[in-house]
């Protein structure tokens, strides 16, 4: 049986080797409502996550509903700002300076793609860096990258999380991971670099990927090409954590969503995997309300025990 | 015969595989010298390099020395600020403050290590980051990791140089950088996969350091340690950067420089490799004196040819 971050028992999956994203992060979030409620009993006020919706993208609205419902049920304060795709950029920095301004808010959430022309690099940075929850903020990348106290990127610090409850120890571990970019695979990077693994950061110019993946101790993969990863890419004994979403089409003409990962190839290689979905996914917005909680705490001068 | 960044020729070494980061260095800085020359031609003011020494330490005493004489030889203003190791931070940033806000300063740079109890961090974090040339700036670590334009710290910008000029393009070579420091390894890596480098990152708790180093087509010594990297650590036909600068003592009861590299026995395995003294060191200053021309261009909305 497993134990959860906090030590109460996680329910076993049918095969031991499948990481169980979805009992980790219900075992998070049930951490997180218990950390809420005791930082609201010593008088504390609410903590609050105001996340920004800017046009009617389907997909962020369905995202900004989950968040909003789990955000609710860890016990903190939602609030949502919907404002058209045709605000301008200044109306948007008006509505981050006001949330700033905003003792009720503690995080502050961008959902991301925002509509052309708006520039997100310049509207991300108008984010109190205290307030950035999704550690976007270049003064936080660059606090991450030289070591000190950030916040990390919600899917990275899945990804952490997962592993340290996966793997245990990660000192001296070599991982490879494959993709680059600002929101999953450098945040990333940089977090397995301070647990002391040795870190190779693979992406598409990269030769012979196989032979570089087949010498990962963990593996990640964060690329957005479904099945990429092959079984015989895979180290035997190796950790796979799977951040591919991708929807691909079926037989019967419908879709599913499948990972960076060849599944059943990898799984009769690697000592633990991580499926999609089910895996990192449903981390990502339990960290996000994890951030959220430790920036009310940081901002509050209260201690936590994340 | 070899040509220097702007076109000109330079010197031929004795061993053409030794890469002479003296004569790269003095091209760049001819290069500078010109480009310098442009700009005040121009009618724009002379670009000024303020340096801030706090004590007495005699190796930071010879460096602030150095630097000043070549800012001057490329036609730059060279500003020292001399402190006593009594010195408040209080008083310390307020020398900041004022060099924050003297145009006459395109530059400045804290020599590093202070005195205790002085928070460098605390220090560096006051200086504008415009006025950044070290690139030490958590805002400026942030944007090199998010791949916005931003200043390189001089010492990777100097292996850059040095790896541009004898291999050429970089893009798809893996990069084995052993060291992790925030001066250099880190901000290399960084640069490094900008440049389209497979990058991995090794350290004091990476296993089996040799089988990994021997996979690199570029490989970066930053470690400090004389003579840590053998010859059969290194790939035949690879490049080596050896940033180390150990002082060891010699036969006859005095001391020699030498690199983190076992300099022969890596020559006689590698495509290239730089010198200790004479390869990665003479570089640094030069990419000072670069990041300052470039940020007094920047400051005065100038093109320049860098
Ligand atoms: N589970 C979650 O909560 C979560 C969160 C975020 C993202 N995701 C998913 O994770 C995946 C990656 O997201 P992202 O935002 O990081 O993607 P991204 O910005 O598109 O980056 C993809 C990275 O993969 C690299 N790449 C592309 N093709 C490759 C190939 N054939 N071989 C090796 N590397 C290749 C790219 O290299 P270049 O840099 O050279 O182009 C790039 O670095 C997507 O499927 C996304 O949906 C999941
Ligand atoms: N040429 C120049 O202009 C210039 C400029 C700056 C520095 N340097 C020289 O470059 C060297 C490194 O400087 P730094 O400031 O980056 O040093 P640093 O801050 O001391 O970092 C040294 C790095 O080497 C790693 N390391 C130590 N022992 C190791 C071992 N046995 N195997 C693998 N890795 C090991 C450390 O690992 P951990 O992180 O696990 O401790 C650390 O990451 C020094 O010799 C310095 O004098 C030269």
């Amino acid at each position: 049986m497993r134990i959860s971050l906090r030590g109460q028992p996680v329910p076993e999956d049918t095969d031991p080797r499948i990481i169980d994203g979805k009992a980790i992060a219900n075992a998070l979030l049930a951490d997180l409502a218990r950390e809420v409620a005791a930082l609201i009993e010593t008088g504390q006020p609410v903590p609050g996550l105001a996340v920004v919706l800017v046009g009617d993208d389907p997909a962020s609205q369905v995202y900004v509903r989950s968040k909003a419902r789990q955000t609710v049920a860890v016990g903190m304060r939602s609030f949502e700002h919907r404002l058209p795709a045709t605000v301008t950029e200044d109306a948007l920095l008006t509505v981050i300076d006001r949330l700033n301004a905003d003792p009720a808010v503690d995080g502050i959430l961008v959902q991301l793609p925002l509509p052309r022309p708006l520039d997100a690099a310049r509207i991300l940075d108008r984010i109190d860096p205290a307030k950035d929850v999704d550690g976007f903020h270049v003064v936080n990348a660059g606090r991450l990258s030289a070591g000190l106290d950030a916040p990390v990127p919600c899917t990275p610090l899945g990804c952490l999380l997962l592993l340290r409850q996966a793997v245990g120890a990660l000192s001296g571990l070599h991982a490879v991971i494959v993709g680059r970019s600002n929101i999953v695979g450098k945040p990333l990077a940089q977090v397995l670099l301070r647990e002391n693994c040795t870190v190779t950061i693979a992406h598409s110019r990269t030769r012979d990927l196989a032979a570089l993946c087949r010498q990962a101790d963990i593996l990640v993969a964060a690329v957005g090409q479904a099945g990429l990863i092959r079984g015989d890419w895979v180290k035997p004994g190796a950790t796979v954590i799977d951040v591919g979403i991708n929807r691909i089409p079926t037989a019967d003409g419908r879709t599913r969503l499948v990972g960076d990962v060849a599944f059943d190839e990898a799984l009769a290689v690697a000592d633990r995997i991580t499926p999609v979905p089910g895996g990192v996914g449903p981390m990502t917005i339990a960290c996000l309300l994890r951030n959220t909680l430790a920036a009310a705490a940081a901002r509050r001068g209260a201690a936590h025990g994340l």
